[in-house]
Formats: C-alpha cells, structure tokens, sequence
C-alpha cells in the first residue's frame, strides 16, 4: 500500500515512453460493503489496473482482484482523518494517466451516487484523459436487498428517491417536501447524525408518527445491523442499539416489509435490534 | 429451455426426498443488460440454482454461469406476448422450493427497484420458504455510468428519485411534485411512451423548457442508444431517432454533464444521438 507520503513519488513519475499506449482512468463502483457485490466486470479492470486510488469505504478484500504488481493508493476520507481533498485526488489521476498508467478509480457504492464521481470525470475530459465509469451497487439498493425492504414495493409506495443529510449555514438542508410525499420511499444516506432533525421536521409537518423507519449500519457487511420503528421512536431505539455512523435511513411504509416485521403488526413499533450472522 | 407448456410438469414434481434438505429461493438482480454487471455473488448463486426461473429483460448470456443440468423457466414479460401472470409465477416458486430445489428468481435489474420483488417475498414467506435478495445494478445507475451522467452530481442535484410513468384510470399518474422539483433528477423507467404527456405536463407546470432530458434505449448493451435535449425538444429528436422502447428517460441538469455535452453548450439543446460501438 501506498500512503500519503508516496504522492509526491508519483507525481514525478518518468513520462510516458512512447511506445506505450496513452493511460486511461476508470472510475469504478465497489459496491456497498460485502465484496462479492462487486460487478464481474470490476473484478475484471481491477485485473487490468497498473494502479488503484480507493476510498475507505470500499472494502479491502476487493484489491484481491488487482495483480500483484498493481500499485495502491489510499485517498480515503474517513471523518477527522487525514485524506487527499477532491482536487488532489483529481490531480493525481490526470498525472498517473497521463504517464500511460491504466488507472482505476475505486470508489464505494456507484461512482454517481453521492460519490463524486461527475467531478472526477469533469476533471479528467478538460486534462483529456480517456475515462470509463462502471456502476456499482449502490447503498440503498444493497441495503433494501440485505434487510428485504422492498424500495418500490407497488402496495406501499410508487417511487424512491435517494438523498443526502447535509448541513448548510449550520442549518439542517433536506428536501421536506420529499420526505413528506404520501406513498413514498425515502433514503438518506449518511443520515445516522443527522436522525433527531429529521424525525423532528417530519413531526412537525404532519407526517403520522407511526411512520416507518428502518436504520442499517454496515449494511451488507457481516457486521450489519437494523433497528426499525417508527418517528415516534425510532431515535431511542437507535441510540439504545448504539448504532454506528455511516447509516442509511430509509423512510416509509415499504419498512413494514423487512425480513423480520413479516409476522409482527409494524403499527406498534416494535423494536427489532438484528444483529446479522452472515 | 422449459417452455410455458412445461409449467405443468414442474407442477407435478414428485416429493421431496426426506434426505435432502430444503429448498428455497434466492431473488437475483440480473443487472440491467450488459451481463459483465451482474455481480459475483449473482454468477455464484447461479452455479448453485437447480432452477432459474427468468425474465425477458435478464441477458441470455447470463445463463452460462449456471450448470449444465441447471433447469430454465422463462416467465418473461414482453409486451403483448404470453407470459405468467404474477401470482403463477409465485406459486411457481413456492412448488419449486417446497420439492426440495435450489431456485434462483432472475429480474433485470434489481429485485427490489420496480421489481415486484417485495410480492414474490411475501408469498414465500407466507409458504414457509427460506428466501434471500440479492441485488443488482438497476437501470438508473447502469445508464448513468454508460452515458456518463452522474445522476446526484452536487453541482447539479441534490437528490435523485426513481419512478415509473403508469396510468390509472386512463390518465398518466406520476408525481409532478417530484418533477419539477429545482435541484433535483428524476429518472423514470420504461417513460418512452410517455414521454411527450411529461413534457407537457412539466411545461404547463411552468418548468424551463430549457430543462435537460435524456433518453436512453437499451442502456449497458451493446446496442445502447442516447438522446439528449431538453423539454422544448426532446420529443421530436426522439421520434426522430426511431428509438425503440423500453426506455429510460433522465430528467434534470445533470444531463448537461452527458460525455457527448461535455464541449457543447447544453443550453442550445444540440440533438445528439450516438450509437455506442462497443
């Protein structure tokens, strides 16, 4: 693995040599969490890679798929840590491309949900370097999978929309008119810090407390867990459970459906702490 | 390949056999066309099926990951021909499980994303049947990736929703809240046929008719054709371009970043149809 201190090796890579073909960067979607949710087409470029910039949030078992001559670079964002800010990370791209490196980019979840990756790319075609995007599994769909919350289930809901809990001018910015639609299914994805807030503007907009609420941390991991209740309670049960950040919260009725409120009336709420065992 | 003629004889399976375990059925995202994105864990399960029962929009070639005396049930859905309604196609499943097979339930696509995949759970569970998910990239994501259009790009959008454009009672029933929301993209699958009554209704709504569209056939394969343009005249490209249903339109300021925009001006709304080689 290469760390911070090896970026300045790399930007004053030797050029390309001319009889090799020009580099390209893939941008390329890890999945969320369990590795064998990797596309079998990742596993093929990570094959092709001379060099990997990933994420933290992509699981390390999936650099298995890389040669052993491949070279790692970890530009990471975990919250308080030391990482590489975006237009480094973009940088550094354009330099391993241009120096005739097969680049892959690996990003968790899909490059193009909430990943950053219509930067990336941005960056790249104006340096003109050839750049490929493959999707990966995205975290609310590996998640409604992994819980059986059915995101579009027809008998509850007829859309989902996929958001981020973000703060701006240290005020809570979300799309409430979203979160309120009847008939809806509503993901946020980071949303675990953010729970308190958003229960309380969905109370305080009419929206019934019996509402269902589903919280999975480390969704799709063997470390999974999902507590599921409703406005009234959801964030008790959570801070009781203790879950850890990241979490994805999905919202609405389609909540009723998870694996473990098939037989049990979803109207009381019950609290239900799963931890997975596989 | 069993035909729907041969539903009867899988009806008629003889008993589980006391020493074999039980069976059951493991949902399966096909992914959303090109067959290199089904994931690992997919071409694993598929090794694994006795029985795959499968849709039209699941790519033949996806059944070579299975074995050689792997059974195949079509139980597609394409437009107008014969096919198994829902409810067969859940007993189907139920009577497969309960004689003792391992079923794989192919969809394009993912399980849970306009899948009916929460039905087909709920009447296996009903049954008593062990059941998993296992998703799949879903069209939105797929398409996203292979036009380059990042669907949540934070210059653009804040959030992303998935929906379909159905009718009740003869009139289109989508929601308009959703759609002409400002910072916002709307994907909406199998929208083809619908598409100039969302044009209309986007407009009459008081939306810019210089608002971004694209529309994509046959995403992820081979054969996978885009157009783009905006409210004023995405209809009239699109008739034009012949292009075939099913197809998903992307509605939102994201499709400015489309690869075949990213040197063009998108507010002239050039008309740009490209056949994709490979």
């Amino acid at each position: 693995m290469t760390d911070l201190s090896d970026i300045t090796a790399v930007a004053t890579l030797p050029p390309r040599r001319p009889d090799r073909p020009a580099g390209r960067v893939i941008l390329l979607g890890a999945g969320p969490g369990d590795p064998e949710l990797l596309t079998l087409k990742g596993a093929r470029v990570l094959g092709e890679a001379d060099v990997v910039v990933y994420d933290h949030l992509a699981n390390d078992a999936l650099l298995s798929h890389c040669r052993r001559d491949c070279q790692f670079i970890y530009a990471g964002k975990i919250k308080g840590h030391h990482s590489l800010p975006q237009e480094e990370i973009s940088h550094l791209l354009v330099r391993l491309a241009v120096s005739g490196k097969v680049v892959v980019r690996l990003k968790g979840g899909d490059p193009y949900v909430f990943g950053r990756g219509g930067e990336e790319v941005s960056e790249l075609r104006e340096a003109g370097i050839d750049c490929e995007v493959i999707p990966g599994i995205t975290a609310a769909t590996g998640c409604g999978a992994a819980t059986q919350i059915p995101l579009t289930d027809r008998r509850h809901a007829q859309a989902v929309t996929f958001m981020t809990a973000h703060q701006r001018n240290g005020e809570l910015a979300v799309n409430w008119d979203i979160l309120t639609q009847a008939g809806h299914t509503t993901v946020v994805y980071m949303g675990l810090s953010k729970l308190d807030e958003i229960v309380a503007g969905m109370l305080a907009r009419n929206m019934d407390a019996s509402h269902p609420v589903a919280v999975v941390a480390e969704g799709t991991t063997v470390r999974q867990r999902t507590v599921t209740g409703c406005l009234a309670d959801i964030a008790g049960k959570v801070t009781e459970a203790a879950l850890p950040s990241p979490a994805l919260l999905i919202i609405g009725d389609v909540v009723r459906e998870a694996r473990q409120l098939a037989d049990v009336d979803a109207e009381h709420c019950l609290l239900s702490v799963i931890q997975h065992s596989a």
